[in-house]
C-alpha cells in the first residue's frame, strides 16, 4: 500500500512527518504494509520547478493507493501570477486525479465544544457529514476575465452541473448516510439558479433508489442560518462545489478548533487526504503546529482508501485521549492545560495507539 | 411623502400594520406628511391576479417616495409554476425598480446577544453593515434550465459583472463606512472565480478615492468562518448577490433573533424596506408576530428615503426600551419577562416614542 505525501508549504512538513509516524506505527500493529514517497507541491514546488505541481507530482498521485497532502500558501507568492500560486496545486490535483468528493466531518465532543464559537448546548453532540461535489460547478466551468459588452468592461465564470454529476455526487451521499443516521440534506438556491433547479430534481430522481433515507431540501442561505443555529439537526448535507466550499468551513469553525478538522477528497482510482487548515507560515518551522487534523486525515486515508477500520478507530481514540488526558497545543491551550508542541502531542498519540 | 405599502403574504398584513401604526405616530410628532396606499403582492396576489407581482403595484412603486414591505410566500404556492411563485415578486421588484443594493445592518446589543447561539464575549457589541448588490451577478445573469452537452443534459447560470456594476456598489459600501468606524472588507473567490478578479481589482481602483478608509479582502469561505469566529471585526462588508445572500443570513442569525433584523433595498428613484423574517405562514394571523424587525425596517425608510434623523432615533430608541422593559414577543420569550403579542408589543413602542 503505497502513500504518497505531499507536505508542501508552510507547517506542511511538520504536520504530515507527525501523521507519518502515526500511520507507521499503527502498521506495525495492523500490518497493512504501507511504504512512503514524498512530493513537492505548492509555492515550495514553484521556488524549486517553476510550477506548483509539477507533473512527476501528478504522476505519482495517480500510481498511489493514497496521497496525504499538507498544505500549500504563504505570502511570498502573492505576487506569482494567479495560474501559478500555490492554490492552483490543490485545484490541479484534483481535477487531474478526479476527486469527484470532498467530506468533511464535522464532530463535536465535549472537549471540543469549549472551543466553539457557539454556546455549548447549541454545538455539543454535533455530527455532521459534509459531501461536496469537488470537481464541477462554478469552479471549472468556462471563464472570461475581461470582455466589451454593451460597451462595458465585465467577467464572468459559467456555473454548471450535469445530471450525470449530480447522480454520481448524490449516491455517494445517499450511500454515507446509510451508515450514519439516514438522513441527507441537498442544499440548493433553486429559487433563483437553474443549475440548482437541475441540481434538486437530479437527487430527488436518485433518492428514489433508497426509500430508507429522509431527504430534505434547504437553500443554501437558510442552510448558512441553520447550521448556527441548530446544527445538531444535520446527518449529511450534499452540495456543489461552491456552496461546499462556504458551507463546510462555516460548519468547520461552529465545530470548534480547525485545527482538529481533517477531509478527504475521494476519486475513482485514489484519494487525497489533508487537514482543512491552511498552511500556517506565522508557526512554519516552530514545532509548534496542532498534528491532530492531518492524523485524523490520515484516519481517515485508513477508512476510505485502505478499509482498515480498526486502525482508524484505535487513532481516533488515542487522540481523544490525548485531549481527554490535558494535552493542548498553543491553538488550544488554556491555563490549567499541559502544553504540547507538534513533537510531544505526536509522541502522547503514539502512546496511546 | 407617499410610502406604498406592500403587506404580501403570512403574517406580513400584521407586521406592515403595526409599522405603518408607527410611522404614523412619528409624523404627529415630526410633521413629514406622510401618506399610505396599499398594493398587492406574492401568493396572495397570485391568487387574486394570477402574477405574484401585479403592473399595478410595480407602477404604484415606481412613484412611490419608499416602499414598506411585509414578507411573501406559503407552503400553498409550492407547485404553483417557478416563475409565478411569490419570491418572483421579490425579484422582479429589485429589477423594475433597480434596488442595487441590499444594506443589512447586524447590531448586537447585550439584550438581543442572549438570542444569539454565539457565546456572549464573541457577540455581544457586534455592528456590522452588510452591503450587498442586489440586481447583478448570478442571480440576473443569462441561464438555461436544461441542454444537452456531449451528450449529458445539463443546466447553467452565467455569474458576472461589469466594472461599472462594481464601482457602483463600492462607492456605496466606501460612503457609508465614512460614517461608521471606516473600515470596507470585500468579500469574493478571487481564487477562483474571474468575476471576483474583476470584483477584486475595481474595488482596489475605487478605494483610491476614499484614502481614509482601511480596506481589506476576504475569500468568501473565509468570511463565514470570521464572522462565526470573530464577527467584532467587521465594519462595513461589501460583496455580490449571491454570497451577500448567503453571509447576509449567516450574519443575522448570529446576531440573534432574525425577528429583530431589518433591511433597505436602495435604488435611485426610490427604495424598499423589508424585515429579512419570511412570512411564517405557521402563525399568520394570530396576532403573535414580532413587529420590530418591520418597524425598525420602517426606521431605515425614514433614515434613507426622508433623511428623518429624528424620527429614525426616536424608533430605535424605542423599540431598545420595550426590549430593556422586559417585553417579548412569543419568538423571545423566556421566563421572567413580560409576554406580549403582535399588538401590545406595538402598543409599548408607540408609548416610548
Ligand atoms: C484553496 C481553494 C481554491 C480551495 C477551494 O475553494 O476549494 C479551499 O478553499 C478549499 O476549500 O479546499
Ligand atoms: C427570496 C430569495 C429570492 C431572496 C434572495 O435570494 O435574494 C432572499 O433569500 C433574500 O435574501 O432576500
Amino acid at each position: 500500500k503505497h502513500i504518497v505525501v505531499i507536505p508542501g508549504d508552510g507547517i506542511g512538513e511538520e504536520i504530515t512527518a507527525a501523521a507519518v509516524k502515526v500511520l507507521q506505527k499503527i502498521d506495525e500493529t495492523c500490518h497493512i504494509g504501507l511504504t512512503f514517497e514524498n512530493r513537492d507541491a505548492g509555492g515550495t514546488a514553484y521556488d524549486k520547478f517553476g510550477t506548483p505541481l509539477p507533473e512527476a507530482t501528478i504522476e505519482a498521485a495517480k500510481k498511489a493507493d493514497a496521497i496525504l497532502f499538507g498544505a500549500v500558501g504563504g505570502d511570498q507568492w502573492d505576487n506569482v501570477e494567479p495560474s501559478l500560486r500555490p492554490e492552483r496545486a490543490v485545484l490541479g490535483l484534483r481535477k487531474a486525479l478526479g476527486l469527484y468528493v470532498n467530506l468533511r466531518p464535522v464532530k463535536v465532543s465535549q472537549v471540543l465544544s469549549e472551543y466553539s464559537p457557539l454556546k455549548p448546548e447549541i454545538v455539543t453532540g454535533t455530527d455532521i457529514l459534509i459531501v461536496r461535489e469537488l470537481i464541477g460547478g462554478i469552479y471549472f466551468g468556462d471563464k472570461c476575465e475581461s470582455e466589451i459588452h454593451n460597451g462595458v468592461e465585465r467577467a464572468w465564470d459559467l456555473e454548471n452541473y450535469s445530471v450525470p454529476e449530480v447522480e454520481r455526487i448524490t449516491k455517494f451521499a445517499m450511500t454515507a448516510a446509510k451508515k450514519r443516521r439516514g438522513k441527507v440534506t441537498s442544499v440548493d438556491k433553486s429559487n433563483v439558479l437553474a443549475t440548482s433547479r437541475l441540481w434538486r430534481r437530479t437527487v430527488i430522481q436518485v433518492a428514489k433508489e433508497y426509500p430508507d433515507i429522509l431527504l430534505n431540501h434547504f437553500y443554501v442561505d437558510n442552510c448558512a442560518m441553520q447550521l448556527a443555529m441548530n446544527p445538531k439537526q444535520f446527518d449529511v448535507i450534499v452540495t456543489g462545489n461552491l456552496f461546499g466550499d462556504i458551507l463546510s468551513d462555516e460548519a468547520a469553525v461552529l465545530g470548534g478548533s480547525i485545527g482538529m478538522m481533517p477531509s478527504a477528497s475521494i476519486g475513482e482510482l485514489t484519494s487525497l487526504y489533508e487537514p482543512i487548515h491552511g498552511s500556517a507560515p506565522d508557526i512554519a518551522g516552530q514545532g509548534i503546529a496542532n498534528p491532530c487534523a492531518t492524523i485524523l486525515s490520515a484516519a481517515m486515508l485508513l477508512r476510505y482508501s485502505l478499509n482498515e477500520d480498526r486502525a482508524v478507530a484505535m487513532i481516533e481514540t488515542a487522540v481523544d485521549q490525548a485531549l481527554a488526558d490535558g494535552w493542548r497545543t498553543p491553538d488550544l491551550y488554556k491555563e490549567g492545560f499541559k502544553k504540547a508542541d507538534t513533537d510531544t502531542m505526536t509522541q502522547v498519540v503514539l502512546r496511546y495507539l
